[in-house]
């Protein structure tokens, strides 16, 4: 079984009835799980992680769609959290057995399915864009929905699915294909701030460190240290480990120990076996060896009547 | 759900339509899948693997070993590797929220099924064995199907189930859980056999190194290098990247690099996250963070009709 994963974000973080009635729409389909969900009422909005066979996730991607078309109006919708669509953002994620190329062309059938059938003006982002300044989401999503009616206007941001205007209650929405991020941090041995930035600075793309590194260093007060907090948006091509690697070779230059390091959210099995590849000097790199991995394939492929 | 696995080992490799007949039992029962098998015809032998709920998974041992009885006569049996019954040799191996005292538990109740309903006796192995000489199943196995005859009335080979006399077509078999075995080899860049031997001799316990360890300095003839090649038993209590690091820090000794490593066979998810753990110095070790594991869980709860 091929297996898609998305994290739809919507714009209700604060009403439990309206959250688990979108959420439900997931969890009706067959060969589509939700693997976890949660909310923030401050930003007033929901994240929901689902992963399955690629049809059925568009389908669950669709419907939750429109469940949040019908209980959502973005005209009353106050938060912290930047946001242009009761939808706000649907990103596809490849996991097993496809390409990004096939993924790519998932949600550009999800996005024409969405722009035609619910009226919503769609933006294909990351892979699936189609012109570079909608590559980047934060770009697409700037002047959010307020400003979107005047945004739309513009030549530049024709939608690339749905008509030419902003739904009135609903929005825009973003979607496409990326890859899997993973959020990783490192703690360092001093209280030193300074040391933690010096070392983000080295490591993330915008000042000359890996392509697909953003990083910035924080302090963790409670226990007097600080932290290279990152996220790597591309471990396929930048791999956790020499970024790791880095790290400890900077903060070597200071003086200062790696105390820890952590994964905060889910990570792709191939992540680490990434690691252990690197570390072991593994001349194998076969995922399928390993007996959860194959298990799941098995099971799945039992499900998928296969 | 909980899940084990279990590589029961039959004495048959070469007749294709009686190794498919046994591997069918398994497949005909919900909540246990073959993952794979694999038949010697030198050893005449063959090895399946399965997986899956525990009471399934006992049960499609106890439906194919029954098949086995049924179709393979040992007293006409020949073949490289000892043996002593029609169906070998059962472990049992936890492998996700089950403990290794639920497993042994498991391996009584087949045991008691086996030995009261197919007329086999049968020993309990590895933990759960019932006296310290039936632990390791060489010991048990010592004399092989024609010697257990005697062998038999000692005693001390009073088997754990079962009558007191051998099967005459299918002798006797052992059960136990025992814990996931890692087949891992380090590559080593010299063509210097005493080198890997040393190595081995390092590492191994029975001259003095890690108690989960089995090792043996090989020559890989093709490459020109040499190799120690293990057999890890517990990789709980004698992690990879312990094992490894050793090596290579003996190798660096001889002034010997370290050219690579394989990790023959199936391994449980569990032991490469520890390398990621090692290596990263992750704080929280959750491996339910891995996508495809969260995956595998939640089918498999679907499955379970949970």
């Amino acid at each position: 079984m091929k297996i898609v994963e998305s994290v739809p974000n919507f714009s209700e973080g604060r009403r439990k009835e309206i959250i688990e009635a979108i959420v439900q729409e997931a969890r009706t389909l067959d060969k589509v799980w939700v693997l976890d969900y949660s909310s923030d009422p401050d930003h007033n909005r929901s994240v929901v992680t689902i992963a399955g066979e690629p049809k059925a996730v568009t389908d669950a991607l669709f419907n939750m769609s429109k469940k949040a078309v019908e209980l959502i109006d973005l005209r009353k919708h106050r938060g912290e959290h930047p946001r242009m669509g009761a939808v706000d953002v649907i990103p596809l994620v490849p996991i097993m057995g496809i390409s990004k190329e096939e993924c790519v062309e998932l949600s550009k059938e999800l996005g024409k399915r969405i722009g035609e059938e619910l009226k919503i003006p769609v933006y294909l982002y990351e892979s699936s864009a189609t012109s570079r300044e909608r590559e980047n989401l934060s770009e697409i999503r700037k002047g959010e929905f307020e400003g979107f009616h005047e945004k739309i206007k513009l030549p530049e941001w024709k939608p690339d699915f749905g008509p030419d205007k902003v739904h009135p209650t609903a929005g825009v929405v973003a979607v496409g294909c990326r890859e899997f991020l993973i959020a990783f941090n490192v703690n360092l041995g001093t209280d030193n701030i300074e040391v933690a930035r010096k070392i983000a600075k080295a490591v993330r793309h915008i000042s000359g460190g890996f392509r697909y590194v953003k990083a910035l260093g924080f302090k963790l007060e409670e226990r007097g240290i600080v932290q290279v907090s990152m996220n790597l948006t591309n471990y396929k091509k930048t791999p956790i480990y020499r970024v790791f690697e880095v790290i400890k070779l900077e903060a070597e230059r200071y003086g200062v120990p790696i105390v820890g390091s952590e994964i905060v959210g889910m990570v792709p099995l191939n992540a680490l076996l990434n690691v252990a590849d690197f570390y072991l000097r593994l001349e194998d790199h076969n995922p399928n060896l390993i007996i959860e991995k194959k298990l799941l394939d098995t099971i799945a492929k039992e499900v998928d009547g296969e």
